[in-house]
């Protein structure tokens, strides 16, 4: 698939320079997605250019897909005209989905436009956080009463039906969820059977303020292609379906990879230089204190430094062994306080483990980086002072790779933002501190 | 569901104090992707006498869920009868995840006990490397000739059907897949009807040699629970379903998180401590290779270090800023590749752009470094070189963050495991040459 965008690109950027009648019939073979993922690697211009290409008619579920920044720099500018035609068949999910980049008074302009079912959907769904499952449903299910019997699923099966309904739900009469049915079942089972009596045992219902990326992920292991989703009440308010789920749990995962560098996935490829570079330069504020902190500590063995300028010259090794090793716990850490594995319970072990393997890693590093330096300037002092700052700064990053993420997610802070940040602010620091320090104690 | 997992931890570690039945009773109630989970939350003893408490029947299914190095700790010691019990109703699916396990005679072993039609199976699948999709396959598919009817549709599907079976295919006489039904569209149309004239417009079919992550994404945007996988003939061989494309995709995203860290998506939490820090003392060793070298370059300063030792102090700002500026073009340069939306065809482009970030953020932390620095040591000479050193280096790293892992990935080399170590090998050494370069010229 990767191959395939990757061909339409060229295309496309090859087509800009020819004719817009290629570049329209390119774009009427592609399915939304794709023209989403394309318009996103394009820049700015072209990627203008191109949307304009696109019919008018399918231009709203092209919006859809793309993500929040690349969309804003389609829409920042289109005129009250323009967005009635966008917006005339626009339903509930999707004015949600687009809700992101639109003033109130689009929003507003988009729930005139709407039937009275759709715009309640969109109030009941936008009531709801962003990382809430209620935020992400649909209402494409099949609903019986919970007497009703398999003649009567027939009969709604005769329907035209929303991709993945491999369920029909039951609800009772206050509108609460009671029983799913499979319809592979239903068509096995004779006519006159209570559709409770082929009900699935093992079926999971989903709170609507339950976390998204865990519900989604649930689903992902279910063996459904639907879930149920309930509010307190456990009245049905809409399903879950597989698609979304998907896209939630890849959000999240493309979310955990861009925070490990300060950005979220919404960053665009190509949005403007001037809005990404402020963007970035928060992250680069942050880092650039947590640096000024590592050479403040540098400062206060100045003395030491003028005199055994190996040091100097030596202090990026120290550091450097200790963020690598710290952030190999660190990223195991947070992979397991993810998947929930990591707990009170064997948070003890599990320090005690690490720890271990710092300690096994630190003793071989430590006597051969000693060696080396040794060698190098001719000093088995210095070999010593090094060796026994790496020791320490492997042990204490292994000590900091367990304990700074587990903290982190007590207080609600997302580990794979400022894991790795605070992380390498403790290895640096104990590092240069362990270093200059044994330096100056034992080589002055 | 991560909330539920942490709670079962803590339940069992309890139990293991107290009551072996207790701990089967809470078992019993778990599927067998939560024992799993749970198991690999345990630490090696604990895990052993947890696993020794489930029962017989239920030890396959857990121990597939898996991941491949924590199933290791449990299997490791077992002996022929023991493998004998858990093989005996093993299928080629199973036996295809524990095959990364196995030594080949418990293969071979498992090979005869299966029927033939699954030894088979195992075989084809076995055929393809892991990145194939062709070796994720299952064969749980409801197949018809090209020219049946609506009521033959209708027959098959009064038998068991798999879960996410939302499609019927139709193959031709060579075997080759041909079509594909919604098993919805079958049940609103009339008996007669030949299924080709309800089958499905575009509808996407799966190649078992491609890429099977891009596979499994194409799968999850499809809309279907499903889709056909054929050999180079076109032959059906199977299909790969949204369950087992989900696995696959939540496991790249896993592999990309840990390769940042030098680590792969099966570590263990609860490796033996030799085991693990065997792993990871590589990743520790490439590192120190290009600590080294960056030492080596330090060392080419000595002499300046020595009469200006306020440059050793700011060293570790002018390398960290260089890192972190490089390390988010780098980031997202990864996931637009990732996503092939990253080609030749736009490279310059993107190059341009990023370059033009790192151009602004670099002249922006230029100044206030420069007047930072200028201030602690009261010499404005050594803000400018601070200064220029961090402008070179930011727009250097922006630079790279383009082009290496657009070069690794030429060459084959995933850049989520090489990018981060290259980039800051290059920004390490740039940023130390250029500041102490500089500092040697303006400052002696």
């Amino acid at each position: 698939m990767s191959e395939q965008i990757t061909d339409l690109i060229e295309e496309v950027v090859h087509a800009q320079d020819t004719d817009d009648n290629v570049l329209a019939s390119v774009l009427a073979s592609q399915d939304a997605a794709d023209i989403a993922l394309l318009l996103e690697s394009l820049p700015v211009d072209e990627r203008q250019h191109t949307w304009e290409q696109i019919p008018q008619s399918r231009r709203l579920e092209v919006l859809v897909e793309m993500r929040v920044d690349a969309r804003e720099t389609l829409i920042a500018d289109m005129s009250r005209e323009q967005w009635l035609t966008l917006l005339a068949d626009i339903d509930a999910e999707d004015l949600l989905e687009l809700s992101y980049n639109l003033p109130s008074r689009i929003i507003d302009l988009a729930l005139s436009l709407m039937d009275e079912k759709q715009s309640e959907y969109f109030a009941d769904a936008a009531q709801f956080d962003d990382d809430e499952t209620g935020r992400w449903i649909n209402h494409d299910m099949l609903v019986l009463p919970q007497n009703a019997k398999v003649r009567d699923a027939m009969r709604l099966l005769r329907r035209e039906i929303a991709p993945h309904t491999d369920t029909l739900f039951l609800v009772n009469r206050a509108g609460q969820f009671a029983e799913a049915v499979r319809i592979t079942e239903v068509l096995r089972t004779p006519d006159h059977t209570p559709l409770v009596d082929i009900s699935e045992d093992a079926f999971s219902v989903l709170q609507a303020k339950e976390d998204c990326v865990d519900a989604a992920m649930l689903l992902q292991k279910s063996g459904f292609s639907a879930l149920p989703v309930v509010d307190e009440q456990q009245k049905l308010l809409g399903r879950l379906d597989i698609t979304a789920a998907s896209e939630l749990v890849n959000e999240y995962y493309e979310g955990q990879l861009m925070a490990s560098a300060g950005m979220d996935e919404e960053e665009d490829l190509f949005s403007p230089v001037a809005k990404s570079a402020r963007k970035r330069a928060i992250w680069l504020g942050i880092n650039l204190l947590t640096a000024f902190l590592a050479s403040a500590f540098i400062g206060l063995f100045e003395a030491t430094l003028q005199q055994v300028v190996a040091l100097a010259v030596l202090m990026p090794v120290v550091a450097s062994m200790g963020g690598i090793a710290g952030s190999q716990t660190l990223t195991l850490i947070i992979r397991g306080l993810a998947l929930g594995q990591v707990s009170k319970a064997n948070l003890q072990a599990l320090t005690r483990k690490e720890v271990g393997v710092g300690a096994v890693n630190g003793v071989i590093w430590a006597v051969v980086i000693g060696a080396v330096a040794s060698f190098w300037f001719g000093d088995p002092r210095l070999g010593l002072v090094i060796g026994l700052a790496i020791l320490a700064n492997i042990i204490c990053a292994a000590l900091s790779g367990v304990l700074i993420p587990v903290l982190l997610e007590k207080f609600d802070i997302d580990p794979a933002l400022s894991g790795s940040v605070i992380l390498t602010t403790v290895t640096d620091i104990v590092g240069f501190v362990a270093f200059l320090g044994l330096g100056t104690m034992l080589l002055l």
